[in-house]
């Protein structure tokens, strides 16, 4: 079995979160695992299709309850939602803004809340928003399909996701990732350019991806010093500091980080 | 903290196991990692400048005992030591060749053996060799240094090291990789151009990991197929699964893999 040595980055989504280690992405899932190297366990709780509805009863299997003492720390917690939850109806994966927000807030209260089961107090929380959504990729891939599907996503119905998000971050604490504006703004606010940032309209490519993880580690540094990688040493030592020629098995001995 | 719900593929190694992640290199971490997403979480257990000696100490921590009902199953293995073992004296880094095979042995048993504190009989260990060195490389990256280095690796030694590993897997009924004559014969039996593989002779390119992952696949499949992850569910369904009109939370339990 594998004994706990490591504390965890757990990333939390959907199929952006899922997809985040895919070849030729070069994502957040991939980069963090190699920054965090011999420091932290990054792990994948990425479930493409699924909204907050569907992620709440997940998300309480995949967290540990304050009892359980066997159980490693989530140091840092993303949680990225929005781009499902968005799609208009009759598609099965809606979910109504108001619903959205307080699916979020109660994820999130479920880590901060000191009457929680799950109450974890060393977890630092950080909300991702949606990546804006470029109709023309997505009508033109929907379209394509056989049969063909009708658009299941519009431009400013996911930006209120977007600002639903910011919303909950505000009222609750938490650091907020604002992808959404950071992309809209690297398009230059215009949504056919949005093309630059994902093979499909929906999901990200390298160059999207590389707008997160730059976005994430700033925020990780700028509000979570503590988690950032730079501040966090290894589990066992650099070659260069075992004691090869004295008591090596001491030398060689996990340190939390 | 973070429930056991995934169980584990363990990469433990070397510099060559902790940089397959790194971007760029399309490491078999990282292809690992996106394979098996929501199948078993593949952890990184690479330590950089560690031979089989150092190693030894630090298995015996990131394995947990039997009596430990709490930790996560190790569903494979992978055992990758040589590169570092090869140094020749006075490399601190130099051990043995004996030494290095009774080391392996040591690992396996530990896992293996039903009288081992750590007896794991559903880990599935593949063996992986050396990769040949390149001593054109390795010799001008040691002498560009400042101060500059002579030469600590041989390329008949680091053979003999991936012959040892070779050794040790018959022995023990293990499954060996062995991604030294992969390579080997990839580069034409021609030292000098191992260099397509290799950016300092010592550690993979994404041409060498390529290798290495299709290898390493192609043994899972061969040897192991029921941990192959086109064998393997999601431990939490495909979205279309998920009964919304229904009983949705009992839908989303999670399933063993």
């Amino acid at each position: 079995m594998a004994a706990y040595v490591h504390d965890v980055f757990m990333l939390f989504g959907d199929s952006i979160t899922q997809g985040a280690w895919e070849p030729g992405r070069n994502g957040f899932g991939q980069q963090l695992s190699h920054v965090y190297a011999r420091k932290l366990d990054v792990l994948n709780r990425g479930y493409s299709g699924y909204n907050t509805e569907w992620g709440l009863p997940v998300f309480k299997q995949i967290i540990a309850k304050r009892t359980d003492q066997h159980a490693p720390k989530i140091r840092v917690l993303t949680i990225w939602f929005g781009a499902n939850d968005a799609c208009i109806k009759p598609s099965p994966q809606h979910v109504p803004l108001d619903k959205f927000a307080s699916n979020l807030k109660e994820m999130i209260q479920l880590i901060k809340s000191p009457e929680s089961d799950y109450y974890s107090p060393e977890t630092r929380i950080i909300l991702i928003t949606p990546p804006p959504v470029n109709t023309y990729q997505r009508r033109a891939d929907l379209e394509a399909r056989n049969p063909p599907l009708k658009l299941d996503r519009l431009f400013d119905v996911t930006r209120e996701y977007a600002e639903a998000v910011k919303r909950v971050g505000r009222e609750t604490g938490v650091a907020t990732v604002d992808i959404w504006s950071e992309i809209w703004e690297a398009a230059g606010e215009d949504e056919a350019s949005l093309s630059q940032f994902f093979p499909d309209g929906l999901h990200l490519n390298a160059s999207g991806y590389e707008i997160l993880y730059k976005a994430l580690i700033k925020t990780i540094g700028d509000v979570y010093p503590e988690v950032h990688p730079d501040n966090l040493g290894f589990v066992f030592p650099p070659w260069a500091d075992i004691d090869w020629n004295g008591d090596t098995v001491k030398s060689l001995e996990a340190r939390r980080t």
